[in-house]
């Protein structure tokens, strides 16, 4: 169930609670034009619309002043009940959103001053928003209210209530199918696509729809392979990076790795469950009041104590990764923060992932940490660590250098079929054990190979 | 297989040709975010710049000046091969593409005076492209050169060459596979949401993609219904307007309507023969010479011959179609331009639908008519006549009274079970017979009831 009206309501007072003097006015966005305007791709409404109204309608605006709420909708066109079928009428819309609704036409007049907003993505309803604003939203024209609007629906974002739970349940459930889905469909001799499309059909046939451009591909060691014609050949890993989105717009985020033929090969077995130890500690210290880098920091010792076992990597594990050396394999974040966006809030760069004050690093590895802040209850985050062998990296003259010899590049070559794996699931940070929204998704190899080509 | 370099070749030539003095650049566009700027929707290249160039490349530019066709492409990021993997070189696109490329940076200096464009879709390219040229590209400031570039491209893109028809074919072959695999999937009980995932999932488990936002729906009687939640009940039409794109981005676009249950009932079938009547007599009129205009008038004399007989219109066919009245059940046009657009080139208005100098008429009806030209070898068209009871329409007071006792509403009553019927194929209009191009998708009754949940 989307969030009732009342659960929409509450959403907006605690915006105005958080900024009692700033009135804030959010777009929605309109439909894009694919190739031409008339020929849109499926609408998606701007996040902070999405939040507050509790549902997508394409170019509308609502404004939040102290208790007063209210969405401003288009007029409909004369011809919509021929094109579009009958549409909710204004008081169904202010029943849903829980807010008086007034037309679009009324809104210039409405904007108190000094109204704050953030800037959606659609770069029209952008230019129509700096119209009625009457300034540039480019981030150096951000105003204080605007920096401070950011803040508060930051701090409302960042820890989910019922509604939002419920949202992230579904997509997770979704998300479950469509990895079983993926799984079932595989076959030696299969392109990427085909496991893709059962992947999507699985979403689809639930009636929700994917978070986020999905990765299915035989070349997991491309960390955002988005091309699909890859063949499925015998000894191959198949890497699918594919999550649902429920319909009230909360993101699924979920990475396996599971072997074409079902059965991991010796090397591809060690480093999969090297990868599975090094996510289940990592879910394990998701704990209220752990700093997430200290969870990345986590992932990356269990993965090098491994490498350092597996002999793949030689010296103190804990030196290892001071230095970055686990970076060469695992050179990214170890996940980020999940909820409306796969990547919530990325739309303010690094505000909401970054407590104030903190930066990203400029080592490589700890530079690609999507989050950085100590964790609360109520917050979602992916953990989604990885083995990959990038060709570009592990040839690069200066990685080769910076390793030296603890690197032990003989014992690597045992590992040659491993080219990337990940695990990633999505975890609920709850007061006493971190919940794993995720869990129902096959990630043990004995339930994957039961699984594999049975369909 | 996508057009082969020379092909590209051949197709910029022309464009020169028509227009020698006239230098014409052509921008690609680039990945557009859904809620955030780094989680995209699935990239689609401008048509234009994808006729010419053969394939979509985000953010790239084409600069064709008589016999000189340059393709500037951005530089590659350093992070590029650890998150997208290996791109091709500089000379794989130039063989790909069959022209030079050089870097984005030095396209500022090689724009020559007088240099004409087409606006893209992607508004942050169309930004873009102002800075290039140093002036708007709003529909006002369009100058002499830009509307001689439309007028070539039209030229060009009306009439298909035998890369456009591979294309073409291609798409034509994934849209029928969709009908069937949704035909196969329909069930009683099921969601509407269920059988378009399985229409999509049949398009992209061959590597394509849908041309357009997908109707699928028991309510057909809204022309574009995008809701997808009705549950299929007994004695339902689901009508499904589906096409897939190939993967140069040749559209489809095909309707079928077929019964729930396998089995029209009485006044349904005599519907649907009705309007397949009506669409075979449109389709054999799509000869060279001769105006689409005429072929949509026949397929409205068609279906008006029609209604007489079954009783729902009285008097004399001729009159009820110059009257319109037949538009009441009817209320679009027979169909439209097909091509790299699903209504091909509709980004220039009625530039390309419309011979110069012709305009829509103002009657209800033939005012949504699209395309208004002679027909000729080579062009693209949909086929696509309906039967529609449209709420808003039938009970509308004043088409009550421009009626009159033309509708016998009593007897209409008797075929309250058909709300909305259509039935559309892809035709090439050749030199001789019309080739339809989705010939393959299944139309006939007998047909349709052999799949009907057969899966």
């Amino acid at each position: 169930m989307t969030a009732t009206a009342s659960e929409r309501r509450a959403r907006r007072n605690r915006l105005a609670t958080a900024i009692p003097e700033i009135p804030a006015l959010l777009a929605s966005g309109g439909l894009r034009g694919r190739n031409y305007a008339a020929n849109p791709y499926p609408y998606r409404a701007s996040s902070h619309f999405l939040y507050l109204a509790g549902e997508g309608i394409p170019n509308a605006y609502l404004l939040v002043h102290g208790d007063e709420h209210t969405l401003f909708l288009p007029k409909p066109e004369p011809d919509d009940a021929l094109w579009h079928g009958p549409q909710p009428s204004i008081d169904e819309w202010s029943e849903r959103v829980g807010c008086p609704v007034r037309p679009l036409g009324d809104l210039p007049r409405a904007i108190p001053p000094n109204t704050a907003t953030i800037a959606p993505v659609d770069p029209a309803a952008c230019l129509e928003l700096e119209v009625l604003l009457g300034r540039s939203l480019e981030p150096s024209h951000r105003t204080d209210p605007d920096h401070l609007l950011e803040l508060a629906m930051v701090e409302l974002r960042l820890r989910h209530d019922d509604a939002a739970k419920r949202g992230l349940r579904a997509a997770a459930k979704a998300t479950s199918a469509a990895h079983i889905a993926g799984m079932r469909a595989t076959r030696v001799g299969r392109r990427e696509w085909e496991i893709k499309a059962a992947m999507e059909h699985a979403i689809q046939t639930l009636g929700l729809s994917t978070s986020y451009p999905p990765i299915v591909t035989v070349h997991g060691e491309v960390l955002h392979n988005h091309a699909y014609g890859g063949e499925l050949q015998s000894g191959d890993i198949l890497l699918a990076d594919v999550g649902a989105e429920s319909v009230d717009g909360w993101a699924g985020d979920v990475t396996r790795s599971w072997p074409v033929d079902g059965e991991f090969n010796g090397p591809q077995r060690d480093i999969y469950e090297m990868v599975l130890r090094s996510q289940q500690t990592a879910i394990q210290a998701c704990r209220v009041g752990v700093s997430y880098e200290s969870v990345h920091l986590q992932a990356c010792h269990s993965l090098t104590e491994d490498l350092v076992t597996l002999g793949i990597l030689r010296g103190d594990p804990q030196t290892l990764v001071a230095d970055g050396v686990h970076a060469l394999f695992f050179p990214h974040g170890v996940g980020h923060l999940l909820g409306l966006d796969v990547h919530d809030m990325e739309d303010l760069g690094d505000r909401a992932g970054y407590t104030e004050g903190r930066t990203r690093s400029a080592q490589f590895g700890l530079c690609h940490l999507r989050l950085n802040r100590e964790l609360e209850a109520d917050m979602a985050v992916t953990i989604e660590p990885g083995f990959y062998q990038v060709p570009g990296l592990l040839h690069d003259l200066k990685w080769r250098e910076r390793v030296g010899d603890r690197v032990d590049w003989e014992r690597l070559a045992a590992f040659a079929s491993v080219r990337g794996i990940r695990i990633e699931d999505d975890i609920l940070v709850t007061a006493s054990e971190p919940e794993n929204l995720t869990r129902t998704v096959p990630r043990d190899p004995g339930d994957i190979r039961a699984l594999v080509g049975d369909s």
